[in-house]
């Protein structure tokens, strides 16, 4: 099965919003097995709506839309498809009895213009919304199919996982899974020599996702079961985690570099705590973000200038002048102090010039140290970061929970 | 000016990443006059792009691509580009050089791939790349240009910054001038409804850009000259911020609440030291990722734990028995502490219920207190914050910034 997506909605085009619906299905729509070649983008405008619909309907299986199904006069999503699918909405008694309980629940009052969201085709399969008024679609004619869904994130990934998937896997036949394995620290093209005779298999199949610094191998295969999916995943599997070693940190779709570390963590019942100084809290805060960091992590330090790196983390005064803060032995230091005033398993350290400003000839911007100390004493690693202070930041806090993950998994 | 966005790349169609480039483009041309009418995205192949781009030249003026510049096999965009504009790719050696004295810089080996990003069409416009190795361009046919950028987020803002909004500004021959005025603390409906009668304006026009708890108010208008354009946009500007008093706390298209408390903080010479604990390290870090940041924070804390809470900042440990830690009494001793300990001219913190666990019929998840202690004493103020785990930490980050520069603005 082909897809498109397309979003509608003039806060699109302005660039008011980012376009995270068509990112959420997307991502789903390829676990699912469903092959997209294209997503489109066009503003609450029923012919250019019309003109896109036509041609992405010539080309895939199913469209889906996203966005204009709210109770303005603006929002002509559900009309236009139904339009060009050849459908005559009428009104639907479920969905209007839903939506004023939802009303009640919320609050607001039932206008005229809510009248129109239950208008639905006679022969649409219903999506009822569990978080607003608009219900959304499947139309379907020809062997092909549109799938309407609403706009806000919330209410449509509810839709999405409640009722469009279910409808998908069943329309499919077939079961589809997907293993997602996390590396971390060997860059795209690396990782794609190294792998390169386990591409182009028809199944299972390899593919790579890359962000700064991480790629994650996805496995997919399709079988009658998912039982046997994951039979013909295994072997695959077991030879790319044979070749990239201990820079593999996980399986998951939504497993990421700092829920590896907390991962790792909590399943030793040890805490960490951290001495930052050009991340600046965000190591911290990439562990506050998993539910549950309360288990690891109980107090942490920013210590932004050497003044502070010595009195509240105890770095010598004589490792400040002879090395300055940007060395190895001041983020071990720094480590090795958080964790001694904290108590906690751990102590990890980030210390470096993120820029614009601050660099020299020796110690450019993009220089940084990253400590560790643990049971097995402390030291520091020293790494050159490409990119713009945002990215010098978000490459520290990465590598610094990797160095994490690994240290706990030797100790 | 009519524009079309074509972003190229299998992982946006495979969801790994939003696409934040459109958004950023996209704003970006509205803010420049320029009008767009469809975004498309494709992936890494040759034959979809040339459909596309081929459709999108039959309606736009301008095409604007992301994307698919990389040194590897599968990035095509510039190729498909230039063939379907009928032009042909000879080494650029200015390009040439710079990508090998960029390599240098940041020590990475110079590879035959390498050699095919300084492959440019003769007669394009070249654009520089001023944070990786592949060079942009824009190449004309018959009145319509296709503008070829990277997909990086930061080398694609650095591109259009530094080089194709001048060239667009050039060429449409008015200048576009707009102001952005940043208001805290009234919500989107809240603040059209206060400002209705001032839409729907020839020139200026004012439109509203959202995001939570902030909205941006655009005046825009376009005139002959600079300051012609600002002197049509004072007036509306005046009446805007007279309605919305001491919400209005900056101006400019890139400022964000956290980038106006630093520089409130920065303009007095002042300092402030963080007690962090729900937001666990993001407070600091929103100021921290301003550069310049060691002006105006020395050190902080996160105590996520009560007994660092009582320990490190010296909460009471009868306020923690009495109030909890979730409390408008615990806020603000952590903040008092936190000025105390740092010798900072403000302490500022954060405590609270961010989820998904946690909650109880009194203190709900969302429910957070922000404390601030300054010149003259401390105080803790409570909030009820909507949304995720995510959703409230950002929000608590927020209000925190806008707490500290609105007290900065009063002492």
């Amino acid at each position: 099965m082909t897809a498109e997506i397309l979003s509608v909605g003039t806060e699109l085009l302005m660039g008011q919003i980012a376009n995270t619906d068509a990112q959420y299905i997307s991502r789903r729509l390829a676990e699912l097995g469903i092959t997209i070649y294209r997503q489109a983008t066009v503003g609450d405008n029923p012919a250019r709506l019309r003109e896109a619909l036509t041609q992405a309907l010539g080309r895939a299986d199913l469209v889906i839309t996203t966005g204009g199904l709210g109770p303005t006069e603006d929002d002509l999503t559900k009309e236009t498809v139904a339009e060009v699918m050849g459908k005559t909405l009428v009104m639907h008694r479920p969905s209007y009895q839903r939506m004023v309980r939802w009303l009640e629940k919320v609050g607001r009052p039932l206008t005229d213009n809510n009248l129109k969201q239950a208008m639905l085709p006679e022969d649409a399969v219903v999506l009822d919304n569990v978080y607003g008024t608009a219900p959304g679609c499947i139309m379907e004619r020809d062997g092909r199919a549109v799938a309407v869904l609403p706009g806000p994130p919330h209410e449509l990934k509810a839709m999405f996982e409640g009722q469009l998937a279910p409808w998908l896997m069943q329309k499919s036949g077939v079961t589809i899974r997907s293993k997602f394995l996390h590396v971390f620290g060997i860059g795209e093209s690396l990782l794609e020599t190294m792998l390169k005779d386990l591409f182009h298999t028809e199944d299972p199949t390899l593919a790579l996702y890359c962000s700064p610094g991480e790629v994650v191998c996805r496995v997919t295969s399709r079988a009658d079961t998912d039982e046997e999916a994951l039979k013909r995943i295994r072997p695959l599997e077991e030879e790319i985690l044979s070749r990239v070693g201990d820079h593999f940190y996980g399986e998951g779709a939504d497993l990421t570099i700092n829920r590896a570390a907390f991962e790792a963590l909590r399943a030793r019942g040890q805490t960490v705590c951290f001495a930052e100084s050009l991340t600046g809290g965000r190591l911290a805060a990439s562990i506050v973000d998993c539910p549950g960091a309360s288990d690891v992590l109980k107090e942490s330090y920013i210590t932004y200038c050497d003044e502070a790196k010595h009195r509240v983390l105890g770095v010598r005064q004589d490792t400040l002048d002879r090395f300055t803060c940007v060395s190895a032995q001041c983020a071990a230091e720094m480590a090795e102090g958080a964790r001694r005033i904290s108590k906690a398993d751990w102590g990890v350290s980030t210390t470096g010039i993120a820029g614009p400003d601050g660099g020299t000839a020796d110690t450019p911007v993009g220089t940084v140290f990253i400590g560790i100390a643990g049971p097995n004493g402390a030291r520091g690693q020293g790494f050159r970061f490409a990119g713009d202070r945002d990215a010098v930041r978000l490459q520290a806090v990465k590598w610094a929970c990797d160095i994490l993950r690994k240290e706990i998994g030797k100790a």
